[in-house]
């Protein structure tokens, strides 16, 4: 592993985790259902990623730096929540950033293993939105994912940005950051100008 | 894999991608909503299946035909939507032959790696449902097979005829076929004639 | 494996078992939705486990006296609801003594793998809490687990105790039998004096 993808997954950990433990203060969890949301939604992507690779025990269980990370950053928030509450716009960004940190380190793991362009798409899609969707689906909720804009396509034309450029020939490092910026410059488009994919209206 | 195999195989990607594209329309969601409701329906049974054999990556992830089908079934779905609402019925055999055709191609790979009957029945039955359950608790809701009648047990005795026929000596191609018939048949018959199952009135 | 290790996993089955079919008679399901609840949450935990263990195929599939307990206890259940129903307190006890039991052979199984204390605690953690997740998910409701007050947290304790008398030389079969019984107690207690955590009120 190197800097910047050491670098880029700590900044995923903590986004997440924030995301998970607000979302668990909403529905009126204790602190440890705070804990185990904030957990499970920044370490759960990382997890199914590893399992789809049949890289077993997961780096997410195993690795203390991570789950220790998560398990501050929940608690965290957990303290400072009213801080969180009235900081709805920055919290949209460290999710932006979240997404596209994960969209780039499960696309650089990925082809770590394999060079074929699908299995580093859907790994890196994959790792970026599964916490969201465990987050969700613990929730009883209908994913976001599933209903929010431009928001897996981004993570999706990330790793694809960074299986091109590593294909081209550059190394992780400069794929990992471009990955990285490609993909939050387009989550934060779609947030701005409310970039929106046709819909069916059922009646 | 063999020829049968594969025709098998994709007529239960395009069936299942049909019909999570269409729940997705029902719940409102976006193109890009809809392509991935479509994708896990389809092929998430499979990857489970991979996962529970040790088979990583899933092909599912990797076989680019097997994740093309899944993404034209559902922009097609997506395209053609008033015609696939007026035709209810139509639709419910596609998940029928969907769930036979899963139930006969999971036990066909489970049954190469091991020959152990409990493991080629339960992978031929969660091959077959599994996408189903997914798409129903991406969608919030209480999985379908859990509350309808005679629709895993149809797939586990399919499986079970498979089974039993390979250790009678007879060639997967037939064993995948006459497999594949049966579950069909009785999902029909099932029905038809409203099969159903005890089940206790709670006050 | 061992006797006690066989005889708290064949206590933790039939206890969650049990705790899956009665959810599933309340939620209206059929014969076929009771066996399959009963079967998810009593095996779920562990195919869970085994799978970020990379040990596949689970053993939960494929050792006919684990699922023929599991569907057999959900059968019984099914058959003498009434009895079930009005033994609420007994209930919460049996679901104690599952989670009691699993977080034990869920740490002694990962403590075989690897003597690592985070993987040995999380592992234990999930195999006694997944099967209680994948019934609730599947019921469409928010985990209990994220909600009730010392229960994940009491299984984490009680695979704390697992590894720490492993790490002081003390054998499996006294380690599982002391990580059984704290874990009991813990959550019995916990029962008794409803224990709280911290929790935030959001207006």
């Amino acid at each position: 592993m190197n800097l910047i993808f050491e670098f880029v997954n700590y900044i995923g950990i903590i986004a997440f985790a924030i995301s998970g433990s607000m979302k668990a203060i909403k529905k009126g969890m204790d602190l440890l259902g705070v804990i185990l949301l904030g957990i499970s939604t920044s370490l759960g992507g990382g997890i199914i990623a590893d399992i789809l690779l049949g890289k077993t025990p997961p780096t997410n269980l195993t690795y203390y730096p991570y789950v220790l990370t998560s398990i501050i950053s929940s608690l965290i928030t957990f303290t400072f929540y009213k801080i969180f509450t009235n900081a709805r716009k920055p919290l949209l960004y460290a999710d932006a950033i979240g997404l596209s940190a994960f969209a780039s380190s499960g696309a650089s793991l990925a082809f770590s293993f394999s060079h074929d362009f699908l299995l580093v798409a859907t790994i890196g899609t994959i790792t970026a939105v599964g916490g969201g969707v465990i987050r969700d689906v613990l929730s009883a909720e209908v994913p976001l994912i599933l209903i929010r804009e431009f928001y897996a396509t981004a993570a999706f034309i990330g790793a694809t940005v960074y299986y091109t450029l590593r294909i081209m020939g550059y190394p992780d490092i400069i794929s990992t950051a471009i990955s990285f910026l490609v993909t939050l410059t387009l989550r934060i488009l779609a947030m701005k100008y409310n970039w929106e994919l046709p819909k069916i209206e059922v009646k």
